[in-house]
């Protein structure tokens, strides 16, 4: 991922010296687990972790030095590693293995790792919005289909439902990291034909990883199930982003990104603060839709394995990685500074001169008496002078002769037609 | 979905007649519901059940014919509806429901049913999957990797790994059925602003669904999820037709599809018998990867919805429900009657000279107290020598001065090398 | 595709009575061929062709029929057709052919004939984009970027950019129309082993499809041309689409879809003019381009051709086809109908209190002499309080000491600001 | 893109300090423009050209820092030069252009040298092809349907048509080469409210792009157009790379992936020359059609722009442009290297006992005075035992009463077989 789209946290999980490091600590790991398994020497073992070389720049640039002419990176890093031990128990390290024993158990490693820290950005998320729900419980405002005014909500009955999402978004990505959090040691098609089963379980009770049935390489249904949670918390940015860029237009204007002190909008226009940290996170989350498309055609890989998904998983995992860590905290950052206007809210309300209390008019007019024919006539003689003559749909309906003015004030009474939402907020409770 | 890849399950599921007829018990249980609420007279709801329609394809039409002019399909189906009731109980059919409270709860229930199904076809598939693993425990064949021999495994093995993927899938169309077991009788924007929360909790009740705080609709990251699991299970299902594929191939020719009786494969061309069921497999994951990106770009709607996610809906809920499941029920299908071969596997194992056993080859010898220069100085020679002039490497290696002929059985005994699949096999317990 | 989003004039592209039609012509030429070149007696050719039976629902049953014995639709439609024939002639009927020579010709005919209809509705649509553009070549509106006022601009203009838009994908359609009229009857592999190229060319000739070299089919990369042209145009209409549902909002309310008489919109919420065909056509622009997705993976067929492309293709170039032709065809009649209000255009681009002219203030300052810090420094100072104050900014610029009020008149020029619009207009001009 | 896929030829397209390079060229070249046009004085535009910046590394350090504060790029960069520029005159630069006027006009250009780069590899890759279509022009192999043996072929038809469908795909990228070889200076919503039209023609003209009708950037079917180019190269590098892939399998063994001198392959396990080129190059053909679907989805802008496209182009057209050309220039690379066994061919052609032709004997028997019937059964009776006994189809025939030998000569005759081959071959001339 390009830089500017990049954390430090998630470089950290992906680097070349962490990957590298994740290899030796696997083939470490193994050749431990071998001694305990008396195949190997327990001071061969000891030798091997004790001159182990530290993985740093310096160590990656040996190691593609030394691909340009194997053009095998494993080869290539266990060459490498066995220089570095410079000792005849080095000729243990990938004892028994195959290349994607250590490659794969790696790769598993550092999804698990993303996956927990795209965890805990989905919970520092979920935290901001159900703040932000319970601090705009009573944020009116008028809620909209297809654009259109259609009757009143709360802001924070908005935000609520984003904090849900978010939070069933979380455990997608629990269930992901659990797929993923596996490994293997069983071998070139996962046989166990030259390894025993107990090295396996060893190192992965080390790194904490489940051993899992595997061909040269864990299934890849696991790794598109993370790229999925990754596309699905990138949709769900995206919906709070796409609202967040309406209610911002100037039209409407009812939130605004937060600037931060210097940042460059125009002093010129000062009503063009635009929404690029939404916009930004709307365009991003194609990238990780996409990305997903591409993990599902690498489920499908020849006999024990073909190396076809390899190439696309060297882009796209950390990429995924990267954009979905990302765009949570960017959206986490834009939504602790947005500023909401609760009284473009309200005038915004206003607007549509009262007619998206029609339906509890219509309603409280049945209640009163009338059949629903009459009282259908009724709210659409007013409610169509209402719209074309641009006047108070309210003060229209308490002129009308055939209206009994005693049934408007529970009809346009904004606190009773918001009472149920308490249904909703009692959901928030516990999810932080 | 074309009548080629339906199913009269899956039709079931989605017919017009079965939809209008979710359409109409849901009108009919929240009249109900706001009966028991004390809303609507229980007379008046009596009425309504009593003399509802029967959605059939004569109550199709007309809803049809009524949607030629209100535009909607809904208010048609309310006019229709009450005017099969014929009494001015009929009324209250609709009585505080928007829209979607109908179309979106019984699309949820639609989705649920279908997942049933998928979940259905999804064991019967297990199970002959892991019948064809234990049965095949001990059918050895050459593991390929690139395409490439590599090290023997058995046909059970590689069955075993595939039952173990379904079952993980199986795991995602159960958590995929949860996210859409749900709906909402909220209202136009999800207030309860003209309905008793109590009468979504009825209908629910009723239906089996859990209400869920919504907009106008329920959130659209549920329909991605379960279009997920049908695209992962496609994946899935490509995997194994992929491979059948590859094993069936002139030159393999290790597994055949069975054919029915009558069907035209060339009696001129007896080898011809195309894995065309294989085939059709790889193609329709295809279009279930597909169907999910449509799905995701369904989650980002417009404030409280816009209605744009029902025309990719319509298309794509059927037919991803239709593909997953026909993909599922023609594999087993094409499994059950799978011809395999145990003596071409043997043969093909056989034609890379042994070679397949270099590797614990080299760590006998290294055991045998080599150095693993010296050991892999011997197994080169000889395993180039195999390779280059079609000579069995075994034959080579005992005619080898410098090989200690005792290891040689240990290294080449298929059975040593294979022991350890129990540990696959032992997970196969109790998934069925 | 589902009724709702079919054509006739599609349908009778892809219709069952109208495929096997065609694959009958293909059958019935090649016959020809083969006597033009001297193979097959030219009686028994005339014989064929006498002697053909209708390509009717009849037809097409028989077929399906005899599909459920042979297991091959080509095998079942030759049966059907020499049994109708009923004469020793109709065993010339199928000679050398193989089964894709027909289906795959005859394939390519009916995306020929698709992109012919898609072709005429492009051109359709963009006749009434040119006659929009001209027709409000001087409405003026609000520009917005970021959804955010930037500077005034026409609807004309913007819908003249529509039409530029929609003439290059009609030059798309019109590649993806060439790429797709060519066909083959080449053989099993592409050999022409088994018939004269002069029969082909002879098919070729007379369909107006160009013989292609191919393996046993048509090369895919065609094909999945044809979807990109399907899935580009759906984009385009998706941007119009989405600019016509922001413009319809209801703080915004510039454009309006017509509404045709008896279509049920809420006359008790009469404001509430849903734009659901903008949302329609929205939604189906995501299956598009999903099916695009689906068939750049039907291109690596294997070997000289798998079968896998082929229930992919059943579903998708039908869909696709019927997609693209009703997008184009909605939005047309949506433009169409579309109610424009030039005066709600006016009142929004007055609502910024005339910030949008703060750029040529600027320059104009300069150029009346200011250095550009100063001239800064006065608009930043007028414009922010403009904004904050709500107070119109050319009243604050005018009562500014150090602004001359000469310049003004020219900044806050319309006419000037568009002048240069005609450059846009003049590439209207052929168009048609 | 990661270093492992990228290429210096086209990180010199996409690298920082050429891309800051372009803005700065397109700003000289429009305060140039201005100049001309008599609004900025000559010598000014003079000294800008004169003093302006090397766009380096250090510079592009410079612009980042002051990224930090302006949190906008292009105004980060306008600083950074007005600061190297270090004169008054230096204030006409970005005189009367919006950002995009600059980033976008910038990013066309970049796109035009990265479609100029990937049309020089086809052309290459081309090249290779027509030659290696023509070496192999009589190396008869056979060809294969659904993985089963179908008819004779040579491996220089399956090239041909290769090199036929890469010539396509460079007409693709050439077309989507003038698509985004454009560009715009026409202000904030593409009026050229602040700047004179001949400014954005003199700049064009210039820089070899063509000025086109804009809103605030150039319209975004173009950006997919080129994505879709790349897309389609890259399924026709995978369909190259499937077919090599299966050619390599260890049964079939036709062809293999050159070895660099070093490279480690297995010695141990001299067989297993793994087609790892091959294999990446079917990888990276997922990823390029899944950025496509990212682009599709930046078309439909809101307004005169929104920005969201802007971080999805970030990514993806660079990386789209290096994996599309990497993937030419590898694959151009394995074919050159390519070891083809004409031997291994044949042996895998005579493997299936000849049953290949068993269509030209019974058309051949047909035409010796058999009916289709009495010839059918002939074939297919000894069809069958050829493929269960495993016997020579032809030593079979010419033991059968019913079988007039003098036909078998030309039915089991390759070169009549293929001779009409050489109208395939016909198209390749031209074509380099």
């Amino acid at each position: 991922m390009i830089p500017r789209y990049s954390t430090p946290e998630m470089d950290a999980v992906w680097s070349d010296p962490v990957r590298f490091g994740r290899w030796l600590e696997v083939e470490l790991l193994a050749t431990e687990g071998h001694a305990e398994a008396g195949v190997v020497p327990a001071q061969a073992a000891a030798i091997c972790r004790a001159n182990a070389p530290v993985s740093d720049e310096a160590f990656v640039q040996k190691i593609h030095e030394r691909e340009q002419i194997t053009d095998h990176d494993v080869a290539a890093f266990v060459d490498v590693v066995q220089d570095a031990i410079n000792d005849p128990a080095g000729s243990w390290i990938h004892y028994g293995l195959t290349s994607s024993d250590v490659g794969d158990t790696a790769l598993c490693w550092a999804m698990r790792d993303a996956a927990d820290l795209m965890i805990e950005a989905a919970t520092d998320l979920l935290a901001t919005l159900v703040r932000m729900a319970r601090e705009h419980a009573d944020t009116v405002m008028i809620g909209r289909t297809h654009g259109i005014h259609a009757e009143p909500t709360t802001f924070g009955a908005k935000v609520a439902l984003w904090a849900l999402q978010v939070d069933r978004d979380r455990a997608r990505l629990r269930a992901a990291r659990d797929a993923v959090a596996v490994m293997k040691l069983s071998g070139a098609v996962g046989t166990y034909s030259n390894i025993p089963p107990e090295v396996e379980a060893f190192v992965g009770d080390k790194l904490g990883l489940t051993p899992v049935p595997a061909t040269q390489v864990v299934a890849r249904d696991r790794h598109s199930e993370f790229l999925y949670a990754c596309a699905s918390i990138g949709a769900t940015c995206e919906l709070m982003a796409v609202e967040l860029r309406h209610l911002q237009r100037t039209e409407v204007r009812e939130v605004q990104e937060g600037f931060k002190p210097g940042q460059k909008g125009s002093s010129a226009m000062p009503h063009k603060r635009n929404p690029i940290s939404a916009e930004t996170i709307s365009g991003l989350s194609r990238v990780l839709r996409s990305n997903l498309l591409a993990g599902l055609q690498d489920v499908a890989l020849w006999h024990e394995r073909d190396i076809s998904h390899s190439s696309v998983e060297r882009v796209i995992l950390p990429d995924s990685s990267q954009l979905a860590y990302y765009v949570m905290r960017r959206l986490k950052r834009l939504l602790d500074g947005l500023v909401v206007m609760p009284e473009r809210m309200q005038a915004n309300l206003d607007a549509s001169y009262g007619l998206v209390f029609s339906q509890p008019v219509l309603l409280s007019l049945v209640q009163s008496g009338k059949t629903r024919d009459e009282a259908y006539r009724i709210v659409q003689r007013n409610a169509m002078r209402a719209w074309d003559e641009g006047l108070d749909f309210r003060t229209l309906l308490e002129a009308d002769d055939e209206v009994d003015n005693s049934v408007l004030d529970d009809a346009f009474d904004l606190r009773r037609s918001l009472s149920n939402l308490n249904i909703v907020f009692a959901q928030l409770d516990g999810l932080e």
